[in-house]
């Protein structure tokens, strides 16, 4: 398959923005981590004023056949529930979008069920939920590429509207596959990627994990597409491809947590220079981020304890987003406050 | 002198207000720190459903006596001359105000020259510039009254025109001030108190703390009013005030880095009940945040290397409040999901 192109950043501008922004009107290096940030989002966009105003949530939804297994303390049904409340405007996801100021799109990707139309709704359905990958593949390569290539496209249409995409998620069970794809592509030890997702107690996190291991047993597949065949699901595959489809249109990727990063894991090992224009915007309470964080060399935004997805937590990191391009665009320098040019 | 009655939190109230977040359409606890944080504003405003919508950040600048003595690697002048960069609307205040959608007010109270009208800067000015402490007290007692007062009352005049009040500041020499405050406060060791400020090399830090020894072996000082008179500027007296002032208006005080947090602090020790309308907005990359943060017992919603001032940390953590109380307010409960009434 055809995978979109993701520009090269142009590593020799960053002495300049350094110099720029250790020209403002403040001591040098003051805004710690938001510097960093405003450099990279100079580089992500090749604007040396970047502009990140417009965001837009997708919220990609799927389902899981593992769930059949019992690895999630909510039923299937509940996942189209939650797409309901999104597009009714009453979820935790709604509630961030608008205190920080966002569009919220939901993304049918998997959802097994039939959903009516709505204008906040993207159909992109491949299939109704994932198979159960505890017995067999959870899609094929035919449906990971129509995914990734779905995905693709949605970003890109969102690049139209938005300076900066932010990425979530909602899929009962989707914790579980998660895990399985971080397992093999960060790659890290089964164990130390699953977590107790929704909520399990000791019992449930037993069973959860007995039934990753089966799963895991049933195929040594580690090439990425493979991988996303093997274990996710259609909203992890089609994120995937929406972090590629961002980053070939130059656009700053804000991703949410354990389910969504692992998602721009994936893109990352399919194209690694897609690594460029994610930003992780949280550290998440879910057993298996902190592993997927340091296999990436990342280090996310914020930490909070944050275990929803939805793209909540990528909606609290926007606003610092924003304030680091106004670095930038908007502090006189320290020769114009010298001067009285203000 | 009279301090502001500070309404006590209904701690009764908060598992009422647990049981309703963990009814919202989510996994129990799944927001992590802002949940805590939306029963926090719950009772500070003692509405169940807060708004957190307007904020005004006050910018309190001062000058500062011991600045003669080294302290700074900047000169005094840098106050007046940032003070209009404000003005200006050019400053990272400025910036991020923008980014967040916030009001910024500069309180002149103590800069060391006159300054001209403007529509966003209030005079509250009570002497230009505090003495300098190495030698002598930096204002006598009923300065620091005078500030304090006039700090309460333009909290309270905030409180009319927002839902949030953000402190930060301004003033060259200030994060030596504030070190003594701190060492005499929290309290704790001068040395675990003093840092590099807006930046020193060694030499310069040395320098710095042998100032700073000299000035805390002239008084033993330790109560906190007689602390703000031997060792504050008065924009930190004034910020104490303001911090009281909001609180007695059941306003959430989004305070920002080292130099708010000190006199927040400052508020605290003078009226204990001040610390259930504290929010510290971030952990400063000052050396002395920390052990002050410790011994307030708060755990602060940012780590990103912040060490500017001006309240940019502090603009930074507002759209978290604003996220937290939406959760109370927009968010539908699990109940309506499940009943389809959204």
């Amino acid at each position: 398959m055809t995978l979109p192109d993701i520009p090269a950043l142009d590593r020799a501008a960053e002495p300049g923005l350094r110099a720029r922004l250790d020209g403002k009107a403040k001591p040098p290096g003051a805004l710690g981590r938001v510097e960093d940030l405003a450099v990279r989002l100079a580089l992500m966009t090749g604007r040396e004023d970047p502009v990140i105003d417009r965001c837009r949530l997708l919220i990609f939804a799927g389902d899981h056949g593992l769930t059949a297994e019992g690895v999630s303390s909510y039923p299937s049904e509940v996942t189209a529930a939650m797409v309901a409340t999104f597009l009714a405007g009453r979820a935790t996801a709604n509630a961030f979008a608008a205190a920080v100021g966002a569009e919220v799109r939901v993304v049918d990707a998997g959802v097994d069920a039939d959903l009516a139309p709505h204008p906040a709704l993207i159909d992109a359905k491949v299939r109704r939920g994932a198979r159960n990958a505890a017995v067999e593949p959870a899609l094929t390569c035919g449906e990971v590429e129509t995914a990734l290539a779905r995905g693709a496209q949605i970003a890109a249409g969102a690049a139209e509207a938005a300076d900066v995409i932010a990425i979530g998620e909602m899929g009962i069970g989707n914790s579980a596959a998660a895990a399985l794809v971080v397992h093999r592509l960060a790659p890290a030890p089964l164990a130390d990627c699953v977590g107790a997702g929704a909520g399990h107690d000791a019992a449930g996190l037993a069973r959860k994990a007995a039934v990753l291991r089966r799963a895991a047993a049933r195929t040594a597949a580690a090439a990425p597409l493979d991988v996303l065949a093997e274990f996710a699901g259609l909203e992890i595959a089609m994120m995937a491809g929406a972090v590629l489809g961002a980053a070939g249109r130059r656009r700053p990727v804000l991703v949410d947590g354990f389910i969504a990063s692992a998602a721009a894991l994936a893109a990352i090992r399919l194209v690694p220079a897609a690594a460029d224009y994610c930003i992780f915007a949280h550290r998440s309470a879910e057993r298996g981020h902190d592993i997927l964080l340091r296999s990436l060399g990342a280090e996310p935004l914020l930490d909070l304890g944050l275990r929803l997805g939805e793209g909540s937590g990528a909606l609290l990191a926007l606003p610092l987003l924003r304030a680091a391009a106004r670095l930038l665009t908007d502090v006189a320098s320290l020769d114009d406050v010298i001067a009285g040019r203000l």
